[in-house]
């Protein structure tokens, strides 16, 4: 699935049409096709090996099944950075049961990079190296780089609670969508932060992140898979300091 | 020179050791040491293909030459990036006589993507595609895709002229360095606007950029090659209108 998800994909992303002929300037069609595509080719796979399993999409919306297993598909996760022709996009793919998602794969087709997590075992590949996932060891908020996709994340308090975490980090960026969860899985940063998400946005993220040893959780320390706001982190003492300033006032 | 230093940052990026003795929390050494040694590689073949030639390095800083000729240097642009794991970091490569910079590379090792230009032409190598280099025709603020690194950019009056721009642009995005101005050579964004640059951080962009048909100045109109604010539009027209609101009070 993520396989064909790809080829869609990039038959899209900074496709020359796009830069010489300025589409995007005409409404966002051109990605939108790709996400309802992307999506398409993999409804497809799953209706021919797996059609008795329900599937949750950003694009099509829920298709019931009777196998007690949902696929959660987020065709091009971070719609702004495809667009803008950023490398940090990507396509998730999850597969949950009723206790919320068990394995999933964040793919970035242009870099060529996929992370992978599930039954206990993480793997990365890319164009530099294969293996497996791990997340840092980091204890301490001030050894953590931080993560969100938008400074001005989620309401006024959410902006505020986030802030406070920022304030004691030792460096926060912006920006990756995704990627920013595929960099913590892969040991590369501590902390990821984000409000306002959909479970499409964030079912595969949990499996790869916990398969690599890290902690998902919404900001009440709760599961995070039917989305809203997530804290994802290393170690389990790094999130239990973040949740701490996350619930203050 | 890029292939040089492609293989000494290649060598300290996402490595094992930073993953999994997390060194990264002893000071930014890993990284440190990935600058000065791809300036070092850099400054080998100079010293032996170009002797008589001046350098001005970030990390060296300014060796005096008799041609005429300076080789501005930035082996990682964007070490807050390089060190999250983040593949938007880049080598900056210039070449400048009196009037600035007429020749500069910016590429980025582990996608391995290059964007080159100078003398009229402007070429892009990459992982899917390899070809020439040009922005995009965007005339319109309110169709514009504007990006800055850092969303608190420069001063408490740099910021505020920034936001007057982002709030009539059609999307702003954070984080890139030295990638947002790759991207607006390859036709993918419109704007970027920074402050409190270095010389070393804009030469090269500032070469690929008129070379690939797009403006660069700073926030005044004049000249941009010294470093401080700039303002890099794909039209003249986009820039004019852009210059007019960061000048407005």
């Amino acid at each position: 699935m993520a396989d064909a998800a790809r080829s869609v994909t990039l038959a899209y992303f900074r496709t020359d049409q796009l830069a010489t002929e300025n589409k995007l300037n005409e409404g966002f069609d051109p990605v939108t096709r790709a996400d309802r595509e992307a999506e398409q080719a993999m409804r497809g796979i799953l209706a021919e090996r797996r059609p008795d399993d329900a599937i949750l999409g950003e694009e099509f919306g829920a298709q019931a099944g009777t196998s007690g297993l949902t696929w959660v598909l987020d065709p091009i996760d971070g719609t702004r950075g495809f667009m803008s022709g950023t490398p940090t996009w990507g396509v998730l793919i999850a597969v949950s049961d009723a206790h919320g998602p068990f394995y999933g794969v964040i793919d970035q087709p242009f870099i060529g990079e996929r992370f992978i997590g599930g039954f206990g075992e993480a793997h990365y590949s890319g164009p530099h190296r294969t293996g497996a996932l791990g997340v840092r060891k980091t204890q301490d908020l001030a050894d953590a780089v931080v993560f969100t996709t938008f400074p001005e994340i989620g309401t006024a308090q959410e902006g505020a609670a986030f802030h406070r975490v920022a304030a004691e980090a030792k460096l926060v960026r912006y920006g990756m969508d995704c990627y920013a969860y595929a960099l913590l899985a892969a040991g590369q940063i501590d902390l990821v932060i984000e409000a306002g998400l959909q479970s499409y946005d964030i079912q595969a993220p949990i499996a790869v992140i916990q398969a690599a040893g890290g902690v998902v959780t919404n900001w009440q320390g709760k599961p995070a898979h039917e989305g809203g706001q997530v804290l994802a982190a290393a170690t389990p003492a790094l999130h239990a300091t973040v949740l701490k300033l996350l619930a203050s006032t």
